[in-house]
């Protein structure tokens, strides 16, 4: 039997996702290890996170500023919105530096698999915020999997009846890719997306 | 660029063992969806563990007992030592219920490759231990990579000038193991390890 703060620690770890007994056993070994100052850092932290992060309430992203750094950045297009999955989207998005609109967070993707309705997203404060500060258009950033595509097609419909234009990403052949690797899905999407040259 | 706080969380998250860049982010963005409650019980195990376990000062395990239960179990056989490289091993010993000796946790095994020499073992408690309250037997129990067999004749020679008799385990086939799929080395030791029946 281990001691009982070590079972207890070993129990918080093999809670999070992707991390099973053995791997939270391993955690808990290498804490015990670590000096006390730098758990005290680790256990701060978590509640710090927890305590000053909260979402944006203009475009539900996490945040510690209120609105956030992007929602209250005078220069961005407020008129132009992306619509993204989750706030790491958002990071990826701005890695381009050439997107000058603001996003929408919806933390997460309509997945009746797995009991996710629109009623657990964001998507009644998009609808509300959209309907009351306007936007001329609303990209779709949602990833390319069912369940993105799904939510991207929801969200076009719900828009449609406000009169906003709402555009979808591109998906195809990533830059540098081979199309001999490419997949068949990704192929078929390059192919009924291609453009005039 | 992430919120300070979300940053750090991550920051924490990747300096565990086995945690990279990516699963830092998916774990600090989990811990900002939990309760406020469960995070808090997550930041006191981490400090709780830390100030509530210390090394058996007999065995050197992990303890919140001194000495831990095992060394203070009057029913066990304390002429007889099972001397392993960490204290989970001890509970994989105890699953037997064969084995009613006491035990001594090296804390990892000889490794010059790594830099770990006898010196950052509890390689000179046990020596004391063995000194000063004598001993039948000591079974070494570390594992059968070539660290594991180094720290095993390590300790044999140390221990032979005691007049301590030093054995180890057996290694061989596991139970229930097709020969087929046993690799050579384990072979070889089944081989040479092999006793009249």
């Amino acid at each position: 039997m281990y001691a009982l703060p070590i079972a207890r620690l070993i129990e918080e770890f093999a809670k999070l996702p992707g991390i099973g007994k053995r791997s939270a056993e391993r955690l808990a070994y290498h804490v015990l290890r670590l000096p006390r100052e730098e758990i005290a850092a680790f256990s701060e932290a978590l509640l710090a996170a927890k305590d000053q992060i909260t979402f944006c309430p203009v475009c539900q992203s996490l945040t510690d500023a209120t609105p956030c750094d992007i929602c209250a950045n005078p220069k961005r297009n407020h008129r132009l919105i992306c619509v993204v999955e989750n706030p790491k989207d958002i990071l990826a998005m701005e890695k381009t530096r050439e997107y000058d609109g603001v996003y929408h967070v919806l933390h997460g993707a309509i997945s009746p698999m797995d009991g996710v309705g629109p009623e657990d997203l964001k998507m009644k404060e998009l609808l509300v915020r959209i309907h009351e500060d306007g936007a001329d258009e609303v990209i779709m950033a949602t990833n390319s999997s069912i369940e993105g595509e799904a939510t991207a097609m929801y969200v076009a419909k719900l828009l449609r009846p406000l009169g906003v234009k709402v555009t979808r990403i591109a998906h195809g052949i990533p830059v540098g890719g081979d199309l001999e690797y490419a997949d068949e899905v990704t192929l078929t999407r390059a192919l009924s997306g291609r453009q005039e040259i």
